[in-house]
């Protein structure tokens, strides 16, 4: 069992939720809702730039969470994994531009890139950025994504994996992220929190629909759906997290409704099913 | 490594792949194709009623390899999982009237009872209708289903969980079915083949497409997707199973098409895919 949240300190939104609003509009709007966290997707700095963005981040006192998201590690020849290092390096850079302690690593697949040989460049991408982090101060979190991804956007599909991969490459600056919208069909989920403890560096919540008619961008408000978030969430407690509660939506009804009171609905969500 | 299929010896086609077609023009069309073996589900017994549809099987020469498909017991009520339980033992009924030595079961899952429950409901309903199958002769065959179908198909869905049952339940009579759409992103599915051993009762095959545009109804022809079919079929063979190769394919696309022809794709995709 887990205690009822009872205010907004540990409520981090991810920018790509309220995907209408560009970097300013999140700041303006998530501090006025008294969010006090952030975790900013790298396409949200792109406008301003790196220094301006991080002026306004730093301005704003939101808490930055993570940057969202390096990763995509495989590719069909050297010249394509090694571009994806450099983005990588170059996400790395960033994170320690906007202070973010934390990267988030969707690691990628490929289509014709068979699943053993895309895990096998995921664990040798990783293995080559994480010195460069390291460096840096900053983390990395290895998000495993919903089995439906395996194709073309994550080879690395749970928990168990993640934390193969952990404790494989064994630096205190590599660890997971616990996404309830990937992980919360699976039946050995808590014995894999547990074992994953204090690896666990991020934890992001939103809901599973039924039905969800787009395997994308029709994730759900916590409490529209079917994830016991609760039960989750007591989990990574007791497996010694204590960090922020992420909301992470993607979802094509909530980015084409008012933003304003979408916001409003999440604060109300996340009191009510968190 | 596997040997490559150079005949149709082992080939079973499920009714629902030319879902256009009644019992009757699946019989007359597999037969002229040289297809010696069908997977009957049981809507398709309803049209002819059961003892005429068991004496068109038995006329046709075809091998029966399974009865499609017991299971969905959960229910939010003791009379529902009851109904579940009749239902069950009617399709034990049905199997051993059209000489089907195995039910697939698709465990089922129902939005609002939380999986852990679901998985106990489940549990159950396998252990109240054994003993009925046993008496009959009939097999079952626990498949487990892609995580992405948890919220309201079935809430077994990795061959670990599927083989827990097994092992608890513990008869001779229960077993598994290794659907590769289903399993595929499995990173320990090499393993949890291995030790499923000879409770693999059933082998399915079809390719999962990127983009899949429907998480139904858009599966692909084997060779279509990025499924290492031979790959699992190998494994399954190292496990100790030579059985039917049963290709279950449900699709909007292939449906719409002309199923006589389909099924000519069907065995060239057999013989160079799987």
């Amino acid at each position: 069992m887990t205690s009822p949240l009872t205010d907004f300190s540990r409520l981090c939104i991810h920018t790509i939720t309220t995907k209408p609003w560009p970097l300013e509009e999140c700041i303006e709007n998530y501090v006025k809702a008294g969010v006090p966290a952030v975790s900013v997707w790298r396409q949200w700095l792109e406008p301003n730039g790196l220094d301006t963005s991080a002026r306004m981040l730093k301005d704003s006192g939101l808490r930055i969470t993570s940057l969202v998201r390096g990763g995509f590690f495989p590719a069909k020849d050297e010249a394509g994994r090694a571009a994806a290092l450099d983005d990588n390096r170059k996400a790395i850079d960033e994170a320690a531009a906007i202070g973010a302690p934390l990267i988030v690593l969707v690691c990628g697949a490929v289509p014709g890139i068979p699943l053993p040989e895309a895990r096998k460049q995921i664990a040798d991408g990783i293995a080559a950025v994480l010195p460069y982090a390291s460096a840096a101060g900053v983390k990395l979190a290895i998000e495993p994504l919903h089995p439906m991804y395996s194709d073309c956007r994550s080879a690395i599909n749970t928990l168990e994996q993640a934390s193969d991969i952990v404790e494989q490459l064994g630096d205190g600056h590599l660890g997971v992220t616990v996404d309830v919208y990937h992980l919360w069909w699976d039946p050995y989920l808590r014995r894999d929190i547990q074992r994953a403890g204090d690896t666990i560096f991020s934890f992001h919540v939103c809901d599973w629909l039924t039905p969800t008619n787009d395997m994308l961008n029709d994730r759900g408000l916590m409490g529209d759906g079917c994830i016991d978030i609760p039960e989750i969430r007591a989990w990574v407690e007791e497996a010694g997290f204590t960090g922020d509660i992420e909301v992470e939506i993607f979802s094509n009804t909530w980015w084409a409704a008012d933003q304003t009171a979408f916001l409003d609905k999440i604060k109300t969500a996340y009191i009510e099913h968190c």
